[in-house]
C-alpha cells in the first residue's frame, strides 16, 4: 500500500481536508495519508508548486502526490495524472506540477477522465473530494495510470525565473518565503563555493549578508546567507524574520559576488 | 478496525489533540484517526454541528465520529453515544449532533457513563482526553454501544433556521462561512432549477448574484451563487472573499427569485 | 511497531513537517506518526518543553517522542537520544526535555552521532528532516539506543521556577498560556485542598479567583482557578480568555491563601 500526500490551499479550519481523507480511507483503508501542507495561499499556484517540489522527493517510491491548488475548479481545465519513475501525481493542469516534474523522469501524462474513479455524485466546487481523492486512493492500490483517461502530449508549465551566471557574479531572485521568514532564492547552492568569507550576497536593495554554513555563524539579529535545505541559497536572520527585517518578498533580487570580483 | 474522526475547538497550537490521539492509539493501536477540523470557533456549537454534518457522511460505514465542542465540560451536561445505521457518534449532549443525526437513521442513544471506558484518572477540564478519546477507541474495536451507559429517550437539538418556499421566491439565511469566505446558506440546491439565467439570488441587503454552475461562471471579483459542495446554495466571489466583499455573516438573509416572479 | 510523536516549532504552513513524515514512512512504513504540536513559538524551548511534558505521558510505552525546537541547528549543540523506562526521546540538548524527563525513569542518555541513522545528505539547516526523522524511524523499529552514539554523563536542563509553600500561603507563577487563554501555573493541584470556598487564588496584581472544580462553577465572564488537566492550578475565565482578561502571561505571579490565613 502506497502513501498518499496532500498539498492544498484548503486550510484546516473547515472540514475539507478531513473529508478528502474520509473518501480516501473508504477506498484504501490502510493508506498512509500525509499532509504536506494545506496552507498554500489561496489560489497561489506558484507557492503550491514550490512546496510540493520541496517536499515530495523525500517520500518513498510508489507514493501518490496530490496537489489541489485549483482556482479553476469546475471550469474547463483538465486534471492530470502523471507517472514518473518514482511517483504518481494528481493535480489540475495549471502549472502546479512544474517544479516537481522538472526533477522527475516522466513516464506518461494522462487526463483524469475515467468516471469509475470518481464519487458517484460530483460537485463543481469541490473536486478535491469528488475526483482527486478517490483517484488517489485507486492509484495507491495499484490502479494503472494508463486507464485513468486519454494520454496527453504535454502539460502546463509555470514561467519560472532562472538564475543567471556571469564571471564573478550570480543573479537570481527570491521565490518563496517560509514561516520563519527565511527567504529562499532560485540560486542553487551548488553554484557557489563552500561557505566562507570570499563570497558576499546582496539581497533586496541595500542588504549585504555573509555566505555561511548555518544561521548561528553570525550574531543574533544579523543577516546571513546559507545553503538552504531545499538546495538553494537562502537569506536568513539569526533568530529573526529575514523577510520582514530585510524587506524581502517573492521577486526580490539576489546578487552573489566573489570577493574582489 | 474502524476509522475515528475528531472535530473539536481545541486548535492545534497546544498538545490537546495530540494527547487525545495518544490515548486512542494506546487502546486501539491500528486505528486510523482523522482530523475533521480542530478550528471550530471556541464553544461555537452551531459551527461545530455544521462542520461535522458536512464532513462525516464521506467516511466509510463503521466510522466513529467524535465531536468535542464542549463549553459545559465538567458541568452537568451528559455525554452521548449514538448508534446510527452507518456510524457511531460520541459528543456532549449540547446540540452539536443536531445536523449530522438529521441525515442518519438513529438506532440507539445512550449516555456515556460506563467507568470502564474512561482513563483511570478523569479531570474536570479535559474530557476529550479522559472520556471521549478512550470511549472512541473502545467503540472502534467493537465495544457495544448498549453497554456504554443508560439508554436515553432523546437528545438535545439546536434550533436551526429552516428555509421557506413560496411561489416564485425562496427565503433562507447564511449558516456558515468557510475559510475561502464562501457563505453557505440553508437553501438546498435541489430546491432550485439547474443553474441558469432565469434565477436571481439576493444576499444581505443589496447584493444580487447570478445562479451559476461554478465560480468561474462570472468574471474575477464578481459575486456568484453556486450549488455548494454541501448540497446548499452558496454565495461566492470568483477569486475573492464573499463574506467580506458582500458583508455576509451567519444569519444574513438570502432570497432566491425566479425571473419575472 | 511503535508510535512516533512530533513536537516542533515548524508550523504547518510549509512542507517541513510533511517532509519529516515522508522520511519516517520511507524507513518505517507502518509507523503511526502523531503531531503533538507544531505551533510552539519559534525557538521557545520553554514552551516546547511544557507541551512535550504535558502530552507525552498519555502515549503507550515504546513510543518515540521527537522534539525539534532547535534554535541552535547546525551549530555545536548535541542531539540527544534518551531511553527511559517507558519511552525513547530524540531532541536537541538544549533543555527541551527538562520537564518530560523529570517524570520519567531515565535508563541511558546518548548523543545521536551514528551516521548510519541519517539521510545520505545532511543539510545544516533542517536536521529535523535529515537527522531526527530517520533516527526516530529506526528507533521505532527497535534500533538500540546504545548504538546511536556515545553515552553522555548528563544533559542540559532548563532553569524552571519552583513553587514555594509556607504556612497558609503558596507562591508560584504562570508557566504556560494555552490557546483558550487559560493560564497554567507551576503549583501542583495536589498541594491544595479539594476545591471549595476556603481557598482564594490571587493572580497577577489585583485579581482574585475562587478555587473551584471546573470552569462553570462561576458565572460566565468571571475568573476561576481550577485543577488543570496537566496537574497544576490553572487560571481561567468561564467562557472567556483569562490571559487577556486578567493580564496574565508567562512569569505572572500566583498566590494561594487559605481562608483566614
Amino acid at each position: 500500500m502506497s502513501a498518499i500526500t496532500l498539498t492544498t490551499d484548503f486550510g484546516t479550519s473547515d472540514w475539507f481536508v478531513g473529508t478528502m481523507k474520509g473518501v480516501i480511507l473508504a477506498l484504501a483503508p490502510s493508506a498512509a495519508v500525509v499532509d504536506l501542507t494545506h496552507d498554500v495561499p489561496q489560489g497561489d499556484v506558484r507557492a503550491g508548486a514550490f512546496a510540493l517540489a520541496a517536499g515530495c522527493s523525500f517520500f518513498k517510491p510508489g507514493t501518490v502526490h496530490v496537489a489541489v491548488i485549483d482556482p479553476g475548479v469546475g471550469g474547463p481545465r483538465k486534471i492530470l495524472v502523471v507517472e514518473t519513475a518514482r511517483y504518481r501525481f494528481v493535480a489540475p493542469d495549471n502549472g502546479v506540477l512544474t517544479l516537481a516534474l522538472a526533477r522527475e523522469k516522466i513516464k506518461r501524462v494522462h487526463a483524469l477522465e475515467n468516471p469509475a474513479l470518481r464519487l458517484p455524485k460530483v460537485s463543481r466546487t469541490f473536486h478535491g473530494r469528488d475526483i482527486f481523492a478517490p483517484a488517489a486512493a485507486h492509484l495507491s492500490r495499484g490502479y494503472p495510470v494508463s486507464k485513468t483517461g486519454p494520454r496527453l502530449p504535454d502539460y502546463e508549465r509555470l514561467p519560472w525565473p532562472e538564475p543567471v551566471r556571469s564571471p564573478g557574479v550570480i543573479r537570481g531572485e527570491i521565490v518563496y518565503v517560509d514561516r520563519f521568514g527565511n527567504a529562499i532564492s532560485n540560486i542553487p547552492s551548488a553554484w557557489l563555493p563552500r561557505p566562507g568569507p570570499a563570497v558576499f550576497v546582496y539581497a533586496g536593495s541595500r542588504n549585504l549578508a555573509p555566505w555561511a554554513g548555518h544561521y548561528q555563524a553570525v550574531p543574533p539579529g544579523q543577516p546571513v546567507a546559507v545553503p538552504g535545505s531545499s538546495g538553494c541559497l537562502e537569506l536568513a536572520v539569526n533568530g529573526g524574520h529575514a523577510a520582514r527585517r530585510l524587506k524581502l518578498s517573492v521577486g526580490s533580487r539576489v546578487r552573489v559576488r566573489a570577493a574582489g570580483a
